[in-house]
């Protein structure tokens, strides 16, 4: 390693408020991901980044350092463009099962890379884990042969993967650090910009149940990797949805998994599917494979329609070791033995509902994990029968409880109640899609 | 441990600018000496504190928590007002040596806990350890004895003194977090504080040749001690005073040690002998043995006339298994093999004297350390025969240098050389003591 810079020297130069230059970063970053710049220093370098911030050329450069800290997926055989999402989390958010396929089966490469649940949003592996025998860890190089054959995959981030983002995430849970627009941007666009991608797009959740809870916080942070991951080559644009009542009719592992086949199958909540079609229909734009939003979104419904994308599905939970039927079979995923029904105790119809208590609930029931060494239970969960807008007579179920005790379920039962407002008005409910942002 | 907090949570609180209470800074300091909050923690937690600053208040806390992180001394049953001296540190600074006996000599108890060099400036403990036989390392209860017996001790920081401070400073060191007014401010007086002291005097140099290198941050420094010192209860003022030339005509361990004892009989350079007695003016006002500064100089230079401040430190030096005799007989400290002599390449008078240029010398000598796992050399140094304001002839000798090698002495004699500035008019030189801070 070439010690043309010290941690100290880098760190002053950020603290006192000065922009850092590429090599400067690139530098940091190598001796961070071997050690050489310990945890306390990169941990005080993201404080102060947060509390000083950085130029969009800062924030480039630190992308691509960590992009650069490990291997990076080799697609180029692949045929079609190279096209993926991400999304910042939100409850019920398991657009990714069914989005893939979709998009796959539409013409596009989908090399999908997802996380894990931390806090009080599941994660994408978790929720495929709910798939007997389906394995999320795989080689990078096998993640390289399955996008190339079945045209997606469903993985989690492997070892060689961006090691330095993984490092630095690591210690920004424990620091006070994840709340930094540039550092955010890093992360999420350095796993990304290792599949080696075309184009790019994201799903900004704003709201009471989504990291971001304001639209200028949201739009800064579209805006940023908007323009960063521009900067790097790749096409990417951004789409700020709502979140502040639950994505979709359920909430919790195995629930959502089989939802998003529902989708596949032509069903689906309106919301998850609009959701679905947005992000697919910019995907398909964006990677040249539609003219037009309403061209793609035909194209989407067609593979919808024809079973097509809920084959490719059922071919790659195959090739990742899973058991295929339960796409078409969803009763072959793991259920909770306690059923619990919450029913409303007035008419009316249901004005809010509390994505934050909701995913509070599912988290108390096993759903989901604060500790990243938790153990998740992939079958509990609430399935929400009615949302906003919807009316409600006294005595019908509003949600249903699936948990491992039938006291779980009457202790949480009154939380779910809570979680709902019931009136009398139709409440105005505002679009998906809030905004669009690209370059 | 009481869990009441998580690092996370108090992390986020200063990061976003709130003070923090005292209970949360407590259980922040006691987590991490216990280990529970990590150094990645605490360094995170000083990059926030240096950039979102601490209320006095808040310093106030912080300084308190660390001090009783530790045990500290209980000097109870000594005599007489317990008062001690601390300087942020100049180049030639050997005050601490002659300055500790003297006020002992008028009545006080001096438990004087220093510290060793790292930088450009030599530490208290690196001049002592220049004495055949002495020891700076003495165990807490072993210091209460001595300053018990002795009316003063001069040792170095035990294990179990304000171990929080010993971990944060480590961290700090080589995370840019050094610069921070409250965390400076809670280094020093916890430290200090666990000395049990009734009163304490600051010496915050100013200048070229100090940390503080502007009046105002300077300014800053000691009001942000004098506070919460006197919150603390402890009876505290600061002497501000100059730090552009090196302090006293030596520069070198064995070399400034020997001109402590000087000091001490009768003799030393006017500004160091001035230093020493201000600093020492003050602190017996502070300790109620003088009434007015006249007349606490007047006591203390009877201290050095009457010969008993010296005969109090040869009783110290032997206690602590030194050679007592080199107080009167200053050519029993080591002594460097090669002497050469600087002289001035013309008549004139000395305008300015750099002191940094001169402690580069000192350091690359052999006389300091950059790294706290150096070894130093207690017998080179700089003799500095004129100093600014003195006449010189051509010819005449300027300086003198003390090297293990002819080599390093023809190395260095050009930047000897270059950090005098000659002239011919009589420079205007500022008093020693700028400003004196007091509550």
């Amino acid at each position: 390693m070439k010690s043309a810079y010290t941690a100290v020297q880098l760190l002053t130069k950020k603290r006192d408020g000065a922009a850092l230059e590429p090599a400067e970063i690139r530098w940091l970053i190598d001796a961070f991901t071997q050690g050489v710049v310990t945890d306390y220093q990169m941990s005080a370098f993201a404080m102060a980044v947060l509390l000083r911030g950085m130029t969009e050329h800062e924030t480039a450069a630190l992308t691509l350092a960590m992009r650069d800290s490990g291997r990076r997926a080799h697609l180029r055989s692949a045929r079609g463009p190279k096209l993926d999402k991400h999304s910042t989390g939100g409850v019920g958010d398991k657009v990714s099962i069914c989005l893939a396929p979709l998009v796959a089966a539409c013409g596009a490469r989908v090399p999908m890379i997802s996380g894990r649940g931390l806090g009080h949003t599941g994660g994408t592996l978790d929720k495929l884990e709910a798939i007997p025998g389906f394995s999320v860890n795989q080689s990078l190089t096998r993640f390289e042969r399955l996008v190339k054959n079945y045209g997606f995959a469903l993985i989690g981030q492997t070892r060689d993967l961006a090691p330095a983002d993984r490092k630095l995430y690591a210690l920004r849970d424990v620091t006070a650090t994840v709340e930094s627009i540039p550092l955010i941007t890093a992360s999420i666009l350095s796993k990304k910009l290792a599949e080696d991608l075309d184009g790019l797009v994201l799903d900004v959740k704003v709201g009471r149940g989504a990291f971001m809870k304001t639209l200028p916080e949201a739009r800064a942070l579209a805006r940023s990797i908007v323009k960063v991951g521009t900067a790097a080559g790749v096409k990417v644009s951004a789409l700020l949805t709502r979140m502040d009542a639950p994505l979709g009719r359920t909430v919790g592992n195995a629930l959502e998994t089989a939802e998003a086949f529902e989708v596949l199958l032509g069903g689906g909540a309106d919301d998850l599917v609009e959701c679905t079609l947005a992000l697919g229909a910019e995907m398909l734009c964006l990677g040249g494979l539609a003219k037009t939003p309403t061209q793609a979104r035909r194209m989407l419904e067609a593979a919808i329609a024809s079973g097509r994308a809920a084959d490719m599905l059922e071919d790659l939970i195959a090739a990742q070791g899973g058991d295929r039927r339960v796409v078409r079979e969803p009763d072959r995923l793991p259920r909770a033995p306690h059923r619990v029904v919450v029913t409303a105790p007035r008419s009316g119809r249901v004005q809010d509902l509390d994505a934050m208590a909701i995913a509070q609930v599912a988290l108390r029931l096993g759903a989901g994990r604060t500790r990243a060494d938790q153990q998740i239970d992939p079958r509990v969960g609430i399935v929400l029968l009615k949302k906003p807008g919807n009316a409600v007579r006294k005595g019908e179920a509003l949600a249903q409880l699936h948990t491992t005790t039938a006291q779980a379920a009457r202790r949480e039962l009154p939380n779910v109640l809570a979680a709902y407002r019931l009136g009398t008005a139709a409440p105005k409910l505002a679009p998906l899609v809030i905004e669009r942002i690209a370059r």
